[in-house]
């Protein structure tokens, strides 16, 4: 199973395209799309959007994995990332992708096995999981590549229901 | 000139396609793209999109104006609302019409000449002008009328100074 994974964005989309066995995930491409502080909201959505549906296009993936946003947070940011999360979502949506979101606490729960995991310890065991040298940066592409293998356990998990006739 | 407000939103969002010749505002068509409360964001997302792509390739507008988002509102409310935004936006930018944004308080301005007139007082403004029988409802379509003619006063507003040189 491939699986996309994006931490929604306006400025920097981190997002993170691994490889699922089951087991094993294998990192594919990974990075952030970024756009300038000083361009036009229209034209940040549409490089987004664009860039999301050209990794859709290239990579194929199963699933598409996004964060559930924060309600505790900033408005002003909230709003922003929120432009960003649903152009995101469009693109894997026009593109026929099935689109599964998750929270930060079932993300931590996920990767690290506890749901209030450090920030460093999530990261390094994204890095480790994959195989990487080093915790990828900005924080938002371990972020993506993290929300990309919480989708890979919850799903190993629904089949095994499934698959257990429960 | 063409102009298609839009008053953003994700269960319900208003348009006001209306015809502005610098003196006088012509409603073209008005009404409310919604979706229902239990249909999934990206099932949403992507209605909203496609309502959006349709009017604008129907109707060529000159001109895409849209309100700015409340700070101020509660945060879930917010998110949710600039989802649908977000698409909006990017549905007009995909098809190169340019977009403009206004706060409450220049559409209220521009419209019914106070940016502190009730929501009541803008309504009528908008029937009057358009010389509709009734307030078109809900007051999303009345709403999205007032912001598509808001951006007609401020472009004559431009060009008026443009013309005088300064």
């Amino acid at each position: 199973m491939i699986i996309l994974g994006i931490d929604p964005g306006i400025a920097i989309v981190g997002y993170g395209i691994v490889h699922y066995d089951g087991h094993k995930f294998t990192p594919i491409e990974y990075g952030a799309i970024t756009t300038p502080a000083g361009q036009k909201l229209t034209d940040r959505l549409r490089d987004i959007y664009e860039s999301v549906c050209t990794l859709i296009e290239k990579h194929k993936p199963d699933a598409f994995s996004i964060e559930e946003l924060f309600f505790n947070t900033n408005v002003k940011t909230a709003i922003s990332v929120a432009h960003g999360r649903g152009v995101c979502i469009l693109a894997a949506t026009v593109l026929n992708i099935p689109v599964f979101e998750y929270t930060p606490l079932q993300i931590k729960q996920a990767v690290a096995g506890y749901g209030r995991a450090q920030k460093g310890q999530v990261q390094r065991m994204v890095t480790q999981m994959l195989g990487l040298s080093a915790v990828p940066k900005p924080d938002d592409v371990a972020d993506a590549l993290a929300i990309a293998m919480c989708h890979g356990y919850s799903a190993q998990y629904h089949n095994r229901i499934n698959q257990e006739g429960i």
